[in-house]
């Protein structure tokens, strides 16, 4: 768990800088699948990420759109503006937390429940499903994506 | 982890399901980034699970090229084949296997190891990745992609 959300702002990073090669017409303009475009999509990840750690925490959760912040300076502000909160949850994450229920409201106006564990689990799927779009779109530009890889990160040491 | 296999296993089975709508002239069509096509992608997923866990098992790996496989039905019946012994292999996970190390030769010929867990990790980002970009390539098609979410699966249940 732990491991997947440290892997996901390594990458997340990675892309960041990726961008700063990148004209901001191009990070902004409208692409096809997903939520659009590179910069919004950046925005959307930083965005889920933090509503989903603010909801589990019963707190409210961030509603602006992409609008306000349309340059990778404000993107990146946002999410660092969000990132302190969000390390501080997972990091404190234990297995007793898997099960607790969250209750959601769907469309028909019934409740339904969802655990923690699967929320977490949704939240680095989210991302990662989402960076794999930015590779697309990197290779239209006929640029190198960054790469994916989890491995050779160091992530989780073997012991040798 | 076994929620993470549970899902990308959910999800795959999902795309084999939409790719049937599809025709196969452009499941096949070579299209920008990742591995270059819809089948070959659904294909590569495939090949590299079962071969890092056939890796960890210390077992032959998979070496056969998409070349072989260019059909709906070859290669749902490629990754049927390999499906039971993924399985197997997740089911038996635990946390005694996550820094078993792994030795791989780089291209310098100098060996490096991996984690175990590194590597599970890293085989569970691949496929989401990769099934970001058919999502990207499904719009490109004009056809709804199919959902990534996580939640709503029943994949753990809450304590109500």
């Amino acid at each position: 768990m732990k491991t997947m959300f440290q892997y996901n702002w390594l990458v997340r990073e990675e892309w960041y800088r990726w961008c700063e090669d990148i004209p901001v017409e191009e990070l902004l303009r409208v692409r096809t699948g997903g939520v659009g475009g590179i910069l919004h999509t950046l925005f959307h990840i930083a965005d889920v990420e933090w509503s989903w750690i603010r909801a589990l925490q019963g707190k409210p959760d961030f509603q602006e759109s992409f609008d306000g912040y349309r340059s990778l300076e404000k993107v990146r502000q946002l999410d660092a503006s969000f990132r302190q909160e969000v390390v501080e949850f997972v990091q404190s994450w234990d297995e007793s937390m898997e099960t607790l229920p969250l209750y959601d409201m769907q469309n028909d106006g019934k409740f339904t429940g969802h655990s923690w564990g699967e929320i977490m689990r949704h939240v680095i799927a989210h991302e990662i499903h989402h960076i794999g779009q930015l590779s697309v779109w990197s290779r239209e530009l006929g640029k190198k994506p960054v790469s994916a890889n989890l491995i050779g990160k160091g992530l989780i040491k073997p012991k040798l």
